[in-house]
């Protein structure tokens, strides 16, 4: 049986999320909060389940109208864009789903794809899938920063697509004003376009803002933005994203994404739709989980691991160097979920060449008990 | 721009979905119920999302295990297959999720795919999007049933896989003991996987078994068979299906389902695994239907359409031909939708090459005063 993903298996987070169910391990490796949404959001979904006749049919394919006005509207004061819920918004089953989307509607056989190392690890096989040509540019090794040279040296005719994602994962760094400016420069007078992954767009700390390629009307009309409702609102069991791009991009991915998917969940859609009336919940988020990196910071810093500082997303990178292990990261990260009953991330599988650089993920979207559980943990080490 | 799919537009059922609802019109086309499901499974929704911290959380990658052991269960209790929940069961988003995500698993580039005309308008994109090629076999003009001889005569060394939709929508024709003999003649000695959509197994009419492939180990073993909760259960907007197959085609499908949506809803999961445990839902079905079925015939055999019987899904062929318009399908079901207030779904979008037939589809899943509204209009030409 030839594979179409030969060097691909099962994805780092379900075999490092099987391994710590298995040893009862705390889990600090899967991006996902251990603590419920706001009950408000399941009454709005037991009110939208109740909702007549056809509240458990099929949304029109791009997703219910309610949720693509809530989403212009809240883009619009968080970003000054203005996208047309009518051709510039669509409603996905999650992130990931939107990002092979855009890829199969965009990427040609035989097209280049820049991808900016480390990456999400279903960037490459997602490259891979629509026949694409994955072209990597490793982040600065110092401070993770965007390398726009080598960006720019990466550009060839064949390239169709720049890939972004920040804040990143798991490097935890955010574009600042002088990437942008970079971004823009490099840009000028090629057709290449953007995927944006934005999906912990709400998820920047200690005052930064998230610069959203939706804020720069330059870069917004070559950009698919991607965000997910998972993230923001605790629930990414619910597998609700969305995408924005000008109408032309977003023309091809409904192309694509009507034949994926063809539409999403419609009482999760409405529910999302009337929570949404309210910003508080995406507003205080900042600071929710700023005190969450900030308690497991401190706690971090009376063990032997070494902290990157985590400007965004729900992650913080560390080394073990200082431990003494001759253990590669995966084996570290086994060793440290069945030997010590705390699961990480390693960092290799984001390198499509895997480069080991003693450093793992934590994922700090627990209950505080959690942290503090892990924390004695990690400092009995 | 260039197109990945430049011969595609918005999907028929959308378009025709639209117009319906821009018109007030009675709408007969795209398949869905225009009844509710059991407000049992709602409450099993309910109560699921309140089922503690990680209840709406990301399920396993492949599924939650309660709903891949009810499937177990079925299949075996209906078709006497094993399947294990384990290796060869996954969850989808929608059955649509399902038949793209087998066919970037299976089909590589100028591997050919066999598709039986008039086929589901998403198989095609699908294969392309692989940059597969696919190769064509209509169904007998005269009964819809499958010429063997001809599909034995589209093999070729590059065929990969041969792709079967019984129920078959949309001239609801079911496959019989004698075709199946045929079809494992046909495959004995070559290497063809089989995708085997059958999310209408459980609308089958008049006494008639569903023939699953599920039911004939020469087959199982090289098929991957595709189902759908949401037509079963009257909740087409909720977007869950499920996968069976043997555990090394599985294994593809998972690479690529991984990183398609990664995984499925998790509270619907829940719910629809509670459900499940009372097989009464799918096994009244047939009768369910059936009665819509016959209620609606009987109301259109006093009208000039003239129909096709039906021995499965929820839908009825009919044709128009004594009507005397010289209007083609689409054009006629938009005139219908318009002028009678009936809204239908042509034939031809089911062929590549459109054909004209003079037939167009309507659906009977609707409350019978739905039904008996739309045949007084329809009496009336
Ligand atoms: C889709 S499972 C992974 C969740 C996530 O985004 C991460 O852990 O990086
Ligand atoms: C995915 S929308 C179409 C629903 C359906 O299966 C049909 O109408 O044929």
């Amino acid at each position: 049986l030839p594979s179409r993903l030969p060097k691909v298996g099962t994805t780092i987070f379900t075999v490092m999320s099987q391994l710590a169910a298995q040893h009862g391990a705390i889990n600090l490796g899967q991006g996902f909060p251990d603590f419920d949404c706001d009950p408000a959001l399941l009454d709005a979904v037991t009110r939208a389940m109740h909702g007549g006749a056809l509240a458990n049919q099929y949304p029109p394919m791009a997703g219910l109208p309610v949720l693509r006005e809530a989403i212009a509207a809240k883009v619009q004061a968080l970003y000054g864009a203005s996208y047309d819920p009518a051709t510039e918004i669509t409603i996905t089953a999650g992130a990931t789903q939107a990002i092979l989307t855009t890829i199969l509607a965009l990427v040609h056989p035989g097209d280049e794809v820049i991808v900016i190392e480390p990456a999400y690890d279903s960037y490459v096989p997602n490259i891979e899938l629509a026949g694409g040509v994955p072209v990597f540019v490793p982040l600065n090794p110092t401070d993770y920063s965007v390398p726009w040279d080598r960006v720019r040296a990466a550009i060839t005719p064949r390239t169709r697509l720049l890939m972004l994602n920040f804040p990143h994962n798991p490097t935890a760094t955010t574009l600042k004003a002088a990437d942008i400016a970079e971004l823009k420069r490099i840009l000028t007078d090629t057709g290449i376009w953007l995927l944006s992954d934005e999906v912990y767009e709400h998820m920047v700390f200690d005052g930064l803002p998230h610069n959203s390629l939706a804020r720069y009307p330059e870069l917004r009309e070559r950009a698919v933005i991607v965000s997910s409702f998972g993230k923001t609102y605790h629930v990414t069991g619910w597998k609700v994203g969305y995408v924005l791009a000008p109408a032309a991009l977003m023309a091809e991915f409904r192309k694509v994404h009507q034949f994926n998917v063809f539409t999403v969940n419609t009482p999760m859609q409405a529910a999302l739709a009337a929570y949404m009336a309210d910003p508080a919940p995406y507003l205080n988020l900042p600071a929710f989980y700023q005190a969450k990196r900030d308690r497991f910071a401190a706690g971090l810093a009376s063990t032997r691991f070494r902290l990157r500082p985590s400007e965004g997303t729900y992650f913080l990178l560390a080394s073990y160097e200082d431990l003494d292990t001759p253990l590669g990261e995966e084996a570290f990260c086994k060793w440290l979920t069945t030997e010590v009953g705390v699961a990480a991330i390693p960092l290799s599988p984001f390198y499509a060449q895997p480069v080991e650089n003693k450093m793992v993920r934590f994922c700090f979207a627990k209950k505080d008990e959690t942290l503090d559980a892990a924390l004695t943990r990690l400092q009995a080490l």
